[in-house]
């Protein structure tokens, strides 16, 4: 067996991270193409190239069976009318599902049927689990005031594709609208 | 896309439920043979069957890259110096591992590899993971004064085998020790 060091980790569901875990952070430069109000991007980083989230892994073993898991955390914010989110991915593996479980603050999650293009607004508060089907592209959004902190768990093959999002992006965009979130669909160019 | 009904599930942290979901129920008068002290068990079985622990299961999916996820909550309790606890597990399919995550209360998990009967003893506390490898039989263990709760995360194929361990059950105790868990070996008959 590992040794329980390896087995053991420790959540900060308010700083939303795990000590000693690898962490990537994303600044709100490296989101160019995410928003889609390209002038209220500009707008903002203008301002200052501010974090917009970090995602913190754990990945204790890579055989067929053992899972992966970590913890995100978007800081509140917008661009425009459009909330602080992830650049959002489907999985290499695509069969691989997520579990998503809320840990602090407020959000919902996009969710994008691969094949259909169908769109979903699922949301993400503490105690409360979304889960991701496989073959489904998923972002996570920050709608509260505070920051949103949450748990993911996936196989340990499912890997990350940001690639063919990155080149269309998601059909529909998350805004605010009266206070709350709201589904729209992405204008043509 | 399935639903977003299916897609989603509140967790009730403190009573250790998921609205909805199946949810089994162990009784003490289910748990013949799983604790050492045979005296002790028939004692606290006539006083009454007790509620030992529930377990609430949710599976979204059966495929391929599906998860399975679910709670646990163990009520606090002894069998003589034996901590009120699961029966605990192996998977089916071995290779599969399990994500745990501590709600509320104080517990800790044992772990036994399969080949080698190695045991060790893993904290599961609120905001803390353990993770259960596989070919890895697992027992959860209520160590504090209150309800232990928990979550769990682990592929769809896992299943459950029980009967390996109803035979010979896990070659460790976990025993009150001046009020902290300890582990022993367990006696030879």
């Amino acid at each position: 067996m590992m040794n329980l060091d390896q087995l053991l980790s420790s959540f900060d569901p308010v700083a939303g991270t795990i000590p000693g875990a690898v962490t990537v952070k994303r600044r709100l430069s490296e989101l160019r193409g995410c928003f889609a109000r390209a002038d209220a991007y500009e707008r903002e980083l203008a301002k200052g190239d501010r974090l917009v989230y970090t995602v913190a892994a754990v990945e204790p073993g890579t055989e067929e069976g053992d899972l992966h898991y970590g913890i995100g955390c978007i800081l509140p914010g917008r661009v425009g009318d459009e909330y602080f989110m992830t650049k959002g991915h489907l999985h290499l593996w695509r069969p691989a599902a997520e579990f998503y479980f809320g840990l602090t603050g407020e959000g919902v999650m996009l969710l994008e049927d691969e094949a259909g293009g169908e769109s979903r607004l699922a949301p993400l508060r503490p105690h409360q689990a979304v889960y991701v089907p496989g073959h489904t592209a998923h972002r996570t959004v920050n709608t509260g005031q505070g920051p949103l902190t949450y748990l993911g768990v996936y196989p340990a093959r499912a890997g990350h594709d940001y690639g063919g999002l990155g080149q269309r992006n998601f059909r529909c965009l998350v805004v605010e609208r009266g206070g709350q979130p709201a589904l729209i669909p992405r204008q043509s160019p």
